[in-house]
């Protein structure tokens, strides 16, 4: 397949099965300067998919460190008129998300306490509402770039980058669409078949590994595949290869080891070790970077809780391409995951639980691996085997 | 000079001496995404200079083109409410603007019709509107890249292109920004003498030319030097070279012929000659493109009336540099030039005349050349030798 055509194709896939952007709606396509060539086939395929109007709104992260390094205390957390309108302008209406950090570290040499406050916050509200009013359909997707391709490989090959991209994309087979509906519809059937076995915890051992974590009764088990108040279905993120749910905050008990690095604020974490009592990181030890995983639950209230518990096996696409992306979106589908800091309210058909956790901050960690063995926890004691050797085992 | 360091001593002086932001002022930067490098610098030293925030909107040329390809008859002319917020919101601010089109053919093989009908209406108005109330002090430059180069060079020597740009700046100065106050004034006085000699008309001479064109009373010689209604001195596009004037348009007669090459909607004119009657465009020749001149005059209301006079000399750094750059902001500063189309309601104090054109298009030409001869007519009919041999002769 040509560069062109794939470009187009894993566009229309973002258009069409992610956002789901539908006939007459205005589409926001709000991409780093370093994503042009993705923005540009994404709106392409808006217009084509019936978009009213598509905004684009490039994002620059040069201009942010300018901001942080040069501008006044007043700059940092302003949201100007014109901004919120914007955002506020997506209700009802579809947005495109790209990711892939051309330059992780650009912000590094900066003042941290300068850099953590520049969140434009009238617009982090806005976001937050829309997430709660579930009005937007949206997706995000990874845009290949050269500083990404860096990151991952070592040098600039963003063809190889692509590459990798679209297997996880299933841009490989004939009818990438329909090859997406069956793959989310398989999440759907596993995520409710999880649901109407009504565990009460998850059970997680492996080596350096033995934890339990108690679960919700109203929480759902469900994949990335949502739906809008207004009754558009759609696909947060993609790839996505999770079922996941957000745990009982108060219950969880044992040991975790993670089994991939964790890439975190332009840090790497590797082999990282919780442990946890009564619902609580009481310890971390890590072969790198633990310092600031304990100065995060040091700092954030309730970060030493646990927000959300994700469950990957081998029909990963994102697993089978045995890559490490440094990008969250793609590294959390890889494999089996769990966060710790805020709970995830879309788990819960209403009001979220008062067990889900509540914090301003939520790290996901990779925990699996062909060792990891999950087990579902009944009610009356019993365990059901849920993953072994990274296959699903519940039918 | 590092490149790095021209670069912000560049943007310095367009955020300094062109739109001259004052502390506390918040500043628009509307970039093309191509002329991100300059974009960040402007940021820079707009923050430096006193900005209390520095809003970016990054526009793109292929997001217009997939618009007016693809999208529906209704976004062709329509501005987001967002955009009008953000375009309102420049009142008693500051914005700079950049040129360099990285690829003026893109639009080429679209429909005539629909590219001419994607003009965002209501942002238009906004923007006619703060010119009328000088409400904003801004300044457009050259963002020099490859596609840009290409144009000039047939290659994309973009460091080329920065040497030229950075010699049309006076950037070699040991101190650029006092050499452009001086060179400011010295376009000022002598736009003053031209006017307090109150001619009652222009006469140009030269290899087939012999034009007498009217000129107002009420209308002065000015430069791109301006003040805002709030007292903030700027200069709207850097380079400037010229002191122009609003002429009659009701009064020209004789024949004119255009010195340098003319880039207009893509095409490229060449050896343009113009008659005029009674103020008229009667009779349009050319070596190439005279068809797509013809075609404005034929469409566009008044455009056959002749709306700048424009006077400019050897000093001009642009005509040192003995470069066709492709861009009016830059090729119009290399000699003396005439426009025809809508006079320029900036050259009045008041009122426009009723001798200012008004049409819908501006379209700038170069007539300058050692063997042009320019006088200005007074009203008892005599004669005041103005250009010679490119050099300014009134003191």
């Amino acid at each position: 397949m040509k560069a062109e055509e794939r470009l187009e194709r894993y566009a229309e896939l973002a258009v069409r099965v992610g956002a789901n952007v539908q006939q007459g709606q205005e589409v926001f396509v709000i991409p780093e300067i370093e994503h042009a060539d993705l923005a540009r086939a994404l709106v392409r395929q808006a217009y084509l998919a019936g978009a009213s109007y598509v905004h684009v709104f490039y994002r620059d992260e040069h201009v942010r460190k300018a901001m942080i390094e040069l501008g006044p205390d007043s700059a940092l957390a302003y949201t100007p008129a014109w901004e919120k309108e914007l955002t506020e302008a997506m209700s009802d209406n579809a947005l495109l998300a790209t990711t892939g950090n051309a330059d992780p570290e650009l912000l590094a040499d900066l003042d941290g306490d300068r850099v953590g406050r520049a969140i434009p916050l009238e617009r982090a509200e806005i976001r937050q509402r829309q997430h709660l009013e579930q009005s937007v359909n949206w997706c995000a997707v990874g845009a290949p770039n050269a500083g990404w391709a860096t990151q991952v490989f070592g040098e600039p090959d963003v063809e190889r980058l692509w590459e990798k991209v679209a297997f996880c994309m299933r841009l490989d087979e004939a009818d990438p669409v329909s090859a997406w509906r069956e793959h989310l519809d398989r999440l759907r059937v596993r995520g409710d078949a999880l649901t109407g076995l009504r565990p009460d915890a998850l059970r997680y051992r492996g080596p350096d590994t033995d934890l339990t974590v108690g679960l919700l009764p109203s929480a759902r088990w469900g994949s990335a595949g949502f739906r809008t108040s207004g009754g558009i279905d759609y696909v947060a993120n993609m790839p996505t290869e999770e079922i996941f749910t957000t745990p009982d905050c108060r219950r969880a008990e044992g040991k975790i080891r993670s089994s991939l690095p964790l890439v975190l604020d332009g840090q790497m974490i590797r082999g990282l070790q919780l442990t946890l009592e009564e619902g609580r990181i009481v310890g971390v030890d890590a072969e790198q970077g633990a310092d600031l995983i304990r100065g995060q639950l040091g700092t954030v209230e309730n970060a030493d809780r646990l927000g959300e518990l994700a469950l990957v096996t081998s029909e990963s696409r994102v697993g089978q391409s045995e890559t490490l992306f440094f990008d969250t979106l793609f590294d959390e589908n890889a494999t089996c995951h769990i966060a710790y800091g805020a709970g995830l309210p879309y788990a819960f058909d209403g009001e979220p639980d008062e067990g889900c956790n509540d914090a301003k901050l939520h790290v996901d960690f990779m925990v699996g691996g062909p060792e990891l063995e999950v087990d579902a926890l009944l009610a009356d004691g019993s365990a059901v085997p849920l993953i072994r050797d990274e296959n699903w085992q519940l039918q």
